[in-house]
Order: C-alpha cells, then structure tokens, then sequence
C-alpha cells in the first residue's frame, strides 16, 4: 500500500438494515466505491425484536443497551451472525470481495467491561486498542471490511460497543497511515437547525457553533453522542467526516454536513 | 509459504460445542497446535434449542436439517455468530490469532441451493468452489481460519451446508498447495466395530475392508456419511485422515481410527 491511500469508511444504522430495499440499493453503491473502503454496522433494532422474540425485553439506559450474558449472546448472534453475513453475502453478489469481522476476529478490536460508578451496563466494551494492520493487510490483500458493532476483551469473552463508536476507533486508527473519509449514514440529509425540516440543514458545520448549537438546544439530544464521536475523529487525525443520507454513497456531491475543527 | 507447508484441519461437532469444559480444553489443545491449522464447526444442537425457543420446531430429513427462511436465520445467526465468535474470543484469550469466516466471506465457499427430486430441503448448499488463496492468504498472515457450516450462492444467499462436508472441501481445495492432515472429532475414540465397546475400535481402516463393513451393517449408520466423506477426502489427495476423540487434540499418539487408500 503506497503511503497515505485513501479509505473511506462509512458506518450505516438502523435506517438503513431495517429495510430491505434501502439496505439493497445502499449496498449497490457502497460496492461501486473505488479505493479502499471498510463497512461498520450495528442493528440495534433487529436484535430488540429478536431479543422479544426469546422472552427477553430489551433494557435501555439513556440509549445504550444494557447487555446481560443472554442479551450478549443476542447480540453476538444478530451482529456477527445474521446481519453481518446478510450484507457479506449481499456484497459478494456485487463482485464486492466483502469479509466481515467482529472485534474478537484477528483480535482486531480489544476493550474492557465498562466500570460505571452507578449504572451497570453489563458486557459493554469500552475500546481500548485496534489493530490497524489487520485492516491494513485484509485491505492489501483485496478485501472489504465490513465490522460489526462488536468488541471482546482478549480474555474469551464478547462484548457490545456502539457501532458509531466503533466507526470512530477505527477511523482514528487507520488515519495513522491512510488518507480516511468517514461517512456517519443515517435517515437525514445530515445535521438539521430544524429535525422536522430537511431544508434547515447545517453544509458545514465546526466545532465552535457545534458547541454554540448544543447550548442553545438547537441540535437534538440523539445527534449529541454521534458529533461528539465525529468532532473527536476530525481532531484525532481523520482527513474528512461527513454526515449524511444513504443517497449521499451514490453521489458525494449530494447535500451533506461537512464536519471542520 | 514454502511448497507443500503442512496444515492440520480440525472438524468439531455438537458434543464439543455443546459442553463448556470439553470446548474450553479442546480450545485450549487446538491453540497449542503448531505450524498451519484451521478449525471447521458445527452447532446443530445449539441451532434446534435456538429454533424451538423462537418457536419453530426443527424439521429433520435422514439426520440433515430442513432449511425454510426463518430456520436459514437462525442457523446464519447460531453458526457465524454465537458459536463462531464464542470459539474466536475464546482462542484469541490462548494467543491463537483466530478469525472467523463462513462461506460467504472472502467468497471462501460458493455453492447452490440443492435440488432433489422428491426432498425440497430448502436453503442448503451444495459445494460448488472453494477459493483457496482466502485461505492460503489468512495463513500466510499468521492468521488461524475459524469456518463455520455456512456457504452463499454468491447471488446473495447465505446457505446451510453441512460441517463434515465443508472439512471435506476445504482439506481437499488445500491439499492441492500444502499437506493437509484432516481430523474428524466426534464423541467415540474412532470408529468402533461395537459402536458400545471402546475397545472395539478400528485403529486402521481401509476402503475395502470399510465397504465389507458397511455392506455387513457392521458400521452403524450415522457413520456412513462421515466416512464417505473422509475416504473421499483420503482419495482426492488429502495425506492423513483420521477420526478421533477431542483428547486426540493434545496428544496425536492416542489411539484413533487411521484411514487408509
């Protein structure tokens, strides 16, 4: 790999899995992505319906999950398993050389149990370190990445880590040696002043009105934890960070927030 | 890797799997192995408890499991997530750089949905391909290939194929570059001419004597799928299988079954 190539990793959320059509057309243009490029999901809400399914009520705690051992093996199973082989197998038939991974495969990313003065949030992984060259060689060799929101603490077990943070970790990561564009998918055009009006949207937007926007109340409490992982990724040495709508993987000129410092 | 590197390919079935002590010693035996290895599971019986908690009852034909949409799902689910990434985090804890792949990763193993004139089994595959520089790649990477029973149809289905006959194809496509040493684990110490008395265990067996065996009923019956596999294995240029009990593992001087020509 020549010094300082391009990657760019785009993380999806729900919005995009959930729905069959979306998660075909969105799969459709990420294969058409020239240059390196990595995929991270979660499927938070698959794994709650499958979770319900088994008699088990998700449990949630200022929107993070609070996995017992059965809610893990929940989430390893819909993760790892069917949501991840899903978009694998889906990418294969786009002549995508698509391999996915969780954060235990090639110990790609290790964390440790989350100590939390009041909240148990049970297997919860904070990051702790990611080896980018397992990236590095698996994007040598010709293949795709696509990681699942999963971490494991190098001691045999799994754990649960936010897929917008996994997005991050890797993306600091990599930027050590490759050019990294990160791309945050989600169900609007990018940051909206307005939630309910999509023309209200922010084109550029840098940290000092960001922090202006949170004080004032304008940017809505579930866009808090994805900016400041987003914000965290531009200072820590990522090129480029762009929120936006699926369509935008199709067609980068399209209408986006552009993070800058 | 030089010519002809040998590899030792390792199959596990349920009661392996199913037991946290037998798994955890056997992990621990595997990661201890030297030189190249690969690990091929299965995790049927965790599958049928999985399916029958979701409620749907498991549906069998001659010991292979019928596989509708939803029962695709949950193997997709127990298979590549829950047993794989159990197995991967466990050997990652024993310094065994483990990374788990089904077939659909890295395109490992392409294959089509089975056709039968009178049995529809539904989502299972039969083995069309197996590309062996994803293997030959991860090895050279000093990476261990963990595989689960899964394969894709590369039109993007995932499907349920059975674990003997992935081992099958996958010693088979390496014997072709390296020498491969093929061992089937199961819960006897070989093949037993008294499937109740250990010490009635075969130590060599070669196809005719096994044909006179089979043609007798000597060789109970669900056996007989295994071992077509394996001689078939022996006959397409794999170098050594053998059929063995997990304690095996640690120790290749304990008495097991040999095959040979």
């Amino acid at each position: 790999m020549s010094t300082k190539s391009q990657l760019t990793l785009v993380k999806i959320g729900g919005n995009v899995i959930n729905d069959e059509e979306k998660l075909e057309q969105f799969l459709k243009d990420f294969a058409k992505i020239k240059g390196y490029k990595l995929l991270v999901h979660g499927g938070g809400k698959v794994a709650s319906s499958i979770s319900r399914r088994l008699g088990i009520e998700p449990k949630m705690i200022e929107g993070r999950r609070v996995t017992d051992a059965a809610t893990l093996d929940i989430v390893t199973m819909v993760y790892a398993g069917l949501i991840n082989k899903q978009i694998v197998a889906k990418l294969q038939a786009k002549e995508c050389a698509a391999i996915g991974l969780s954060g235990a495969d090639g110990n790609l990313i290790k964390a440790h149990k989350r100590k939390h003065a009041s909240i148990d949030y049970g297997f919860v992984g904070d990051i702790d370190r990611v080896d980018k060259n397992v990236i590095l060689t698996l994007l040598e060799e010709g293949f795709v990445p696509i990681v699942c929101a999963l971490t494991h603490d190098k001691k045999g077990n799994m754990l649960n880590t936010n897929a917008d943070t996994i997005a991050n970790a890797l993306a600091i990561a990599m930027s050590r040696k490759m050019v990294v564009n990160l791309y945050y998918i989600f169900e609007k055009k990018g940051v909206l002043l307005n939630p309910e009006d999509e023309h209200s949207l922010i084109p550029q937007l840098d940290q000092i009105d960001y922090t202006s926007y949170k004080e004032e109340g304008i940017i809505s409490d579930g866009m808090i934890p994805k900016l400041d992982n987003a914000f965290q990724a531009l200072q820590k040495g990522v090129e480029k960070v762009v929120i936006g709508s699926p369509q935008l993987i199709a067609d980068f000129s399209l209408p986006c927030t552009l993070l800058s410092k």
